[in-house]
């Protein structure tokens, strides 16, 4: 299998602030799993990213992520074992080994745990994924969309215990096991879902978005350190990208975060007052930001990225970091189409997530 | 193997009689569990019973059981084949068959449940269980107490979705998780666990609890039909088992039942006036009877058995089922004494209860 590229320590900056973009102000700080990534990359591990295509058609590729609270994380430090431990598990169970792993989310802390398990298994990690941002739930990936059962799953901690849930094609049921079996593991735990064929990886993840946001993180930097406009900057990336479309949908100061967290969620509402106008943005948000309305427009909804960065240095700010007097701008960032087709949104288009306002393109409503 | 008896439709209504005193006021309604029995003997399958003392020391025997709220069950009804499918998964994930299966619960609802598996996976069912009555958690077992870990455990619904949990030696976190699956499954669902050898039951298990059942049913029937006293029939009886001692610690009217329901457990206090004295005995349970208090002098206490019978006919009431105007006999039942070593006591004695009395022979107590 041709090696697309050796990550090194020195990307994984660019990596973290790039998926903490595409993290949409959830995910998860990737500060934690980019310590264990540079933990075993200094112990000699490799991490070796490869594109799909390089996947023969029967391969087995294995998803690994880090499920639950990322707040917890940072309280209850992995070994950097425990995604492996649930990718042996989940081998067992099946009977076959994976030739790779793929992230099933590239925002947030959970583009860095396969990077972790790809290191200590000695297998590539595929540059690809199943959400394309961050979504809150494990049957929010586009493997589910298109067909592919995201059990049998593996969940470990940090004891070594585990679980392989199995609920056939089920993936609500999935997502549903794993958060009690998560919850009773202390709030955090690490899992491997969605085992699928090299065919399969082909046809249903979102390409390159390793690569993606690694481009993104750097293109911030280096547009801070030419002292050019980074929006811009992102904006002229995003254009040659599946992504297509990146645009600044208001610059202000906020004034006003409501934050209340329940069944394990923080949800809540942030309000921005523009600089140039009289205009008000408020951003509802559940872990992510789900709906962006200027004054009672909508102006950009979920799926579509709506990420909230720092006014001048574009340094992405999550939804619990989001404070009053913050000046910043908030970003709207189109789907890949693959993300927009009517089997995808019934599964994390408005709807899935409670709210009334129907998709529409962000082109289309922030034009 | 010798089978010691087969079991027939005529057993099953003594056998539920049984399981239920042995219950102590929990363990569930037997009902559901003799339907799907007798559904099994009718299409042609057998129930065979065997000593422990049949099996090979290296012979690998799994415990089945029920898991969860037998008032769901009620509601949604098993189809039968859930504990055998919990039984297979965990035979796969073993990479052994079971020659059998045991009772982890002779009293209530899970006396039953082994002797459908039973039939269906056509192995025997031996003779004994891992609690010699009914316990709230599936840590609180001899097997446990003795050193045989519960998990792996597999853990199945009526969608055959499953679950293989393992904990390793921690048995209370193998509780704590297949619990979180049980209650997204709706409430109910059906374990395997504490796969074992011939040897660790024969050395763990409290033997005969089957039998035990049948006959303390059969005691109480033939007691009626003769016009005897079914309490002096049953302490006729229990003198003879590993049991030893049973007596009436009150006959009186109940008067008073607080009941609540939280964290899945029906808790409360049952009072009881005295028909031939001024004495008033309250009965607390957590889901089973507990402690039994002759005004403020403890008579009884786990995890010796109080039940409470019917004064007439000694048919035993659950904790759901007392009412006010009842006209009972509490039943004291001391339990064998392997249930009472020090090992045995930290893990299903009063303080595992949350109870600041210690432990004391019902004998004493009660003299």
């Amino acid at each position: 299998m041709k090696v697309s590229f050796l990550l090194t320590n020195d990307d994984l900056p660019d990596l973290a602030r790039g998926a903490a973009v595409l993290g949409t102000g959830g995910g998860g700080d990737p500060l934690v799993g980019r310590l264990l990534v540079e933990q075993a990359l200094d112990e000699g591990h490799r991490v070796e990213v490869v594109e799909a295509d390089e996947l023969a058609d029967s391969d087995l590729v294995i998803s690994t992520a880090m499920m639950g609270a990322p707040t917890v994380v940072i309280e209850k430090l992995p070994a950097g074992d425990e995604a492996v431990h649930s990718l042996r598990r989940l081998e067992a169970h099946l009977g076959r080994t994976a030739i790779a792993t793929i992230p099933m989310e590239c925002g947030g802390l959970n583009s860095m745990i396969p990077l972790v398990v790809a290191a200590r298994a000695n297998i590539p990690v595929v540059d690809g994924d199943g959400m394309g941002r961050a979504f809150p739930e494990l049957q929010m990936e586009t493997f589910g969309v298109y067909g592919v059962p995201g059990s049998p799953l593996a969940v470990s901690n940090e004891h070594g215990y585990s679980a392989v849930i199995d609920t056939g094609e089920d993936n609500h049921q999935m997502e549903s096991f794993a958060r009690a079996v998560t919850i009773r593991m202390g709030g955090a735990a690490y899992i491997a879902e969605y085992s699928m064929s090299g065919a399969d990886v082909k046809r249903t993840a979102i390409p390159g978005t390793l690569t993606l946001a690694c481009d993104l993180g750097r293109t911030i930097r280096l547009a801070r350190e030419a002292h050019r406009d980074p929006f811009d900057a992102l904006r002229g990336h995003l254009a040659e990208t599946i992504y297509r479309f990146g645009t600044v949908l208001m610059r202000g100061k906020i004034v006003d975060v409501e934050r209340s967290v329940a069944d394990g969620f923080t949800a809540g509402v942030a309000k921005i007052d523009a600089f140039d106008s009289d205009d008000t943005m408020s951003i509802h948000f559940r872990n992510e930001n789900l709906v962006a309305y200027r004054n009672d427009e909508v102006v950009a909804i979920v799926p579509d990225l709506i990420t909230v960065l720092d006014a001048e240095t574009a340094q992405p700010i999550t939804t619990d970091g989001m404070r009053y007097g913050q000046r910043v701008a908030v970003y709207g960032i189109s789907t890949p189409e693959i993300m927009r087709t009517p089997e995808a949104l019934a599964v994390f288009g408005p709807q899935a997530f409670g709210l009334a306002h129907p998709w529409a393109p962000l082109e289309e409503l922030s034009a």
